[in-house]
């Protein structure tokens, strides 16, 4: 894919975001690409290619939001990005279905768009073609169900993992909001029977091997081990369910 | 390297292909570098560093096939390159063993010559410096012995693995030009005791789990298992045998 | 990372110097960084995320020795380049703990400094701000305990190992300077109840599968296995005991 957009684009920058993205796992992949676009320049063009239902019917597309764009297969992996998208970009939101061929390498697989379609819309993208040469627009993206935001119901939050990280730390969908109007110390975290009082605000705060919630750089609620991993200690994955309640002895 | 190629360059462009070639596995290498080529800028420069013999009689090499660039050990890692290109390069190639030392690093290790030889020469070479200038003219590399294309003999093939890719996609020496003049559905692919009827046009022409016969991305019969291994579930590896026949009920 | 120092300065070159330190390991980190730094401009800025004190009261800092930077944690990862340097900078380093926030990014979290403060500091200087706009001067740093030289005792050297590379080599504190004045031929090198006689120049000096002693590509003693891991085969790990002796029969 570097290869085909630099022959396109010879002075284009290329940035790698993850190379660990669990195979077809899209969830995941949407997660990192929404965490990671905020660093990045307000005019970078961000590609995807965790992309399983490739050859199938599935749409390759581009969206532009402000002046960002991304390129990737219609499958909801850009979905969290496009629903954080309007209070950046003021709503202003345009995608294509990329089916203009004159903008794809001449021979196109059915098994690897990104560096046969993707790459090189991008590349195209990059030298300023605007995104309506590349396709007509489309309006009907595919969108994962709209995650529950997790909320206090009385006292109580039932929150789920969204990302195990590379050092094993338990990412959660429990955003920080919803703790600015708690005493951080009363809160109690459980999960898969552990349990642990309090968020800190580093891992440095407890000793080594010891766990902890803590808010994490992503601003979720997050279970961690100093120097260790949650994620095997706890036995925890995507999916499993993290409960937050007030101790007020 | 990379520091090694901007302190001598800085303007360098570097891109990765892989690092994920198994340690000493040079016919894999030759297989992810051949796969990459084409879809380089023609001026790349591309640099190797699978090098077993690294400290041996082998000698380091630069080839210029066209405008195109290599640089690594003459260890055949180049050598499929080489076989393909006279198509692209018009038969001019030139090969020179790089035993210039003023176009290397002043301490040369025995260890690590991408660092101490490969880079450098490369980054000469990017600035314009003419391959001759490296070295003395070579005729004889390294090659790999030929591997037997694969035919149809009759009504059959016996073709061989010959890379396996990181999600367990196993590739065969079997181009697709063998079946242009046959009918797909009716061809059977059978390996380790596994039979699949039919060559597919993408991994999501079958159901998660469902083995499929494809033609993947490097034009190449592939045995895959959607969104799973067919590497892990058939147990092959490289080197080991793909029959095809026809099935005409 | 990449995407904070590209958004402050866009014609930023970035380059890996590697993923794959293990978490928390600041001592692998320290040679990693120690033996790459020589082999890059002169005038680079070298930015190292070993940071497992994160949030604590360790201080993030930015050091320039001659042209160069570093910018991190003040945990002792760039103590052994400090070490270093007096030599190839003539003595002049000042060191700075970056405690100016209008030189990071608006919100920084508790857990990951390299993104909100180091990445940010690390491209304004990029840009040519004076290193005493990032912090107040320190003299304090942070610095592992000066790991005793190896040196010969009377025939007898006793090292330590300091690093396991990717291919299962055995690397040691053992400088190829002290054989200058010996034999090759008669050193015996042991660890871990194995033993081999000689330092030869290359791993191709010996078969496969075969252990041997050779000065690595760090100029140090290296016990490896051609074609093999060393570290998985005598079962090392970093800080086991290596002996050197010389076999005068």
């Amino acid at each position: 894919m570097k290869g085909v957009i630099l022959t396109i684009n010879p002075s284009a920058t290329i940035v790698d975001i993850s190379h660990d993205i669990a195979p077809e796992n899209i969830r995941q992949a949407a997660f990192v690409l929404a965490s990671a676009v905020e660093y990045f320049p307000t005019t970078a063009i961000h590609v995807v290619v965790v992309d399983p239902g490739v050859g199938s019917a599935r749409r390759p597309i581009a969206i532009r939001a402000g002046e960002s764009s991304f390129v990737g297969p219609d499958n909801g992996v850009l979905s969290q990005v496009i629903r954080d998208m309007p209070s950046t970009s003021g709503g202003h939101i345009r995608a294509v279905h990329l089916n203009k061929p004159e903008y794809w390498l001449p021979h196109v697989s059915n098994t690897f768009h990104g560096r046969d379609i993707f790459a090189p819309c991008a590349a195209h993208l990059s030298l300023g073609v605007p995104i309506e040469a590349l396709g007509e627009s489309v309006q009907d993206l595919i969108q994962f169900p709209t995650q529950q935001a997790a909320r206090w119901v009385q006292d109580e939050i039932v929150g789920m993992v969204i990302h195990i990280d590379r050092f094993g730390n338990v990412v959660t969908n429990i955003g920080e909001e919803l703790f600015q109007e708690r005493d951080r110390a009363q809160i109690v975290v459980q999960a898969r029977g552990a349990k642990v009082r309090g968020i800190k605000n580093a891992y440095a705060a407890v000793e080594r091997g010891q766990l902890l919630a803590l808010i994490g750089s992503n601003g979720r609620l997050e279970l961690a081990i100093r120097e260790g991993s949650a994620a095997v200690r706890l036995g925890m994955s995507e999916g499993d369910t993290v409960h937050v309640s007030l101790d007020i002895d």
